[in-house]
């Protein structure tokens, strides 16, 4: 593949929840890449925004502080960005279900609003949406490609469905170029560890470096994992690779894993890592999707992408990260 | 098969949109059924509302004007009932591309308001909600079954898709009794004429009563069509039969036609009636699905349903309708 990242180098990017997990990670790598980075993030505190995710970059970036709900800011933020990378989302399942107005205004209204904006204000700049494999709901075959079927457990899976639509159908009509990718649960450091709002193991990490164990609900359901740095390349290629304009594809993980040898995998990554093993709860068995994992090879074949960092490794690499920054994420 | 509709005798039965197209149609059956009937419509003028729709039955139901983004009026409104007929919605593809916000209000947020409230004041009710064949965007394969992968082509099939989403998914998580019925082309008495927001076929009909000739465009172009009497007994028998709970169903036509074959049965009809051919318009191809027709098999076995009004009788007698009744729909 000719693909190169590095022509991001001295272009204009935007990263709309730029200060989150993701999106964090993505402007350190893009400063690495000569890029000039603007980071718009609502810091709302249910989401993943932390000032402390910019703490080596914070100099080299541009900080907005606004939420992409408020349509008025959208036209300033927007004008003369070349790469938009379109991360910032109500990312919670259950949350979804408790406050289906919220999920909605961000995964979908604030979807549109943006994409109307970017017909007037950003028509060239290329836009990377971050979906979600909860679009899929319980996988009727494994593993999971972009052909299976949409059919969505929950309100968060129905609003992000929407989003993505919203921003293929922009391609098609208005010739915006847009790709989407739809993630699994994405770990690494910069992630929410204050609570299960960015998948569970963020608390299993948080537990392991305060020195209590974790919970393992159930234990059989499988699951990939894609660590963080892959997930950054995954959105990068996505953005320089013309070949993905209106394309939707799936990101996976590097293995799949139940969770128990999820679990074993981080209690033999640290020094007195512990769990305890617990019964599913049962208001979230509804919105429980079973076994769950990606078949990528669409964005292999188009880009080269594969994940490269092992379940294991990214689990070190996490656990050394929180362990000397615990402090700014509890 | 044993669903028997007259079971709704003597039972209290809310229609929302009650006074558009398909709203009136189904009150009227459901007057003579002998079931208490409350209409709720905005009258939006953009919209099926219209109140010549109920003219015949205007003493034999309630009539409540109200816009199903009025939040604070659903408790009221769904206190007590059994059934409920969700018919609201903007249905021009056009309207959804230049405004999709108000799309957006009415076709997914206001539905997602609705299944709130009826979660807590119509918890019991039957809730049968009409989503279209939008959704399917482009046919993959004809005819098109309950299995089509989903992917609108316009912002309405979008908000129409996460709309009936939501009905399934309250019903799966919160045991909300909702059947959902994918509508194709509706036509018959009380059918916007005005102009095309309710298919093109309102156009059409109405020039053939003004004695002017109605414009095709294109004439390949395949479709199926629902005699509105078809649909509204699809609607009933859905309501009825605890076998459609949580499910999805297509509603089909009569039979397949081209546009040309179509206009031409227009034109036999009707004395006088003449057409003229057209190139179709550049604007609309973006946002065309071309060739549709249903597969509504899944249907037909469930509850023993299937059209019965040939194209060439429902046009006679939607003709017959408005040459009488024309001042009231233009």
């Amino acid at each position: 593949m000719t693909v190169d990242v590095g022509a991001l180098s001295g272009r204009s990017v935007l990263i709309i929840g730029g200060l989150g997990f993701i999106g964090a990670n993505l402007a350190g790598r893009l400063v690495g890449l000569g890029a000039n980075v603007l980071l718009v993030d609502s810091m709302n505190p249910l989401y993943g925004g932390n000032m402390y995710n910019i703490a080596g970059i914070a100099a080299r970036v541009k900080v907005n502080i606004s939420d992409v709900r408020d349509r008025h800011s959208l036209p300033h933020l927007l004008r003369g960005q070349e790469f938009i990378f379109n991360l910032a989302g109500q990312t919670s399942h259950m949350d979804s279900m408790l406050d289906p107005f919220t999920d909605m205004e961000i995964n979908a209204t604030a979807q549109l609003a943006l994409l109307e904006a970017c017909r007037e204000h950003a028509v060239d700049a290329k836009i990377v949406f971050a979906s979600t494999r909860q679009i899929y709901g319980r996988p009727q075959y494994l593993p999971v490609d972009e052909k299976h079927p949409i059919k969505p457990v929950d309100v968060n899976g129905i609003n992000k469905t929407a989003g993505e639509f919203y921003h293929i159908l922009y391609g098609e009509v208005y010739g915006l170029r847009t790709t989407v990718l739809r993630l699994t649960n994405t770990y690494g450091p910069r992630m929410r560890i204050k609570d299960a709002r960015q998948t569970f193991l963020g608390v299993w990490f948080r537990k392991v470096i305060e020195g209590e164990p974790f919970e393992v609900w159930g234990g059989e359901q499988k699951r990939d994992y894609s660590y963080v740095d892959d997930v950054v390349e995954a959105l990068l290629l996505a953005a320089v690779d013309p070949g993905c304009d209106a394309m939707t594809f799936n990101v996976g993980g590097h293995e799949v894993l139940s969770l128990a040898e999820t679990a074993d995998i981080i209690r033999a990554a640290w020094p007195g890592a512990r769990y305890v093993v617990r019964d599913y709860p049962a208001e979230r068995k509804a919105i429980d999707i079973g076994d769950y994992y990606s078949d990528y090879s669409l964005l292999r074949e188009r880009t080269g992408w594969q994940p490269r960092v092992s379940f294991r490794d990214g689990v070190a690499r996490t656990l050394a990260f929180y362990a000397e920054t615990l402090k700014h994420y509890v």
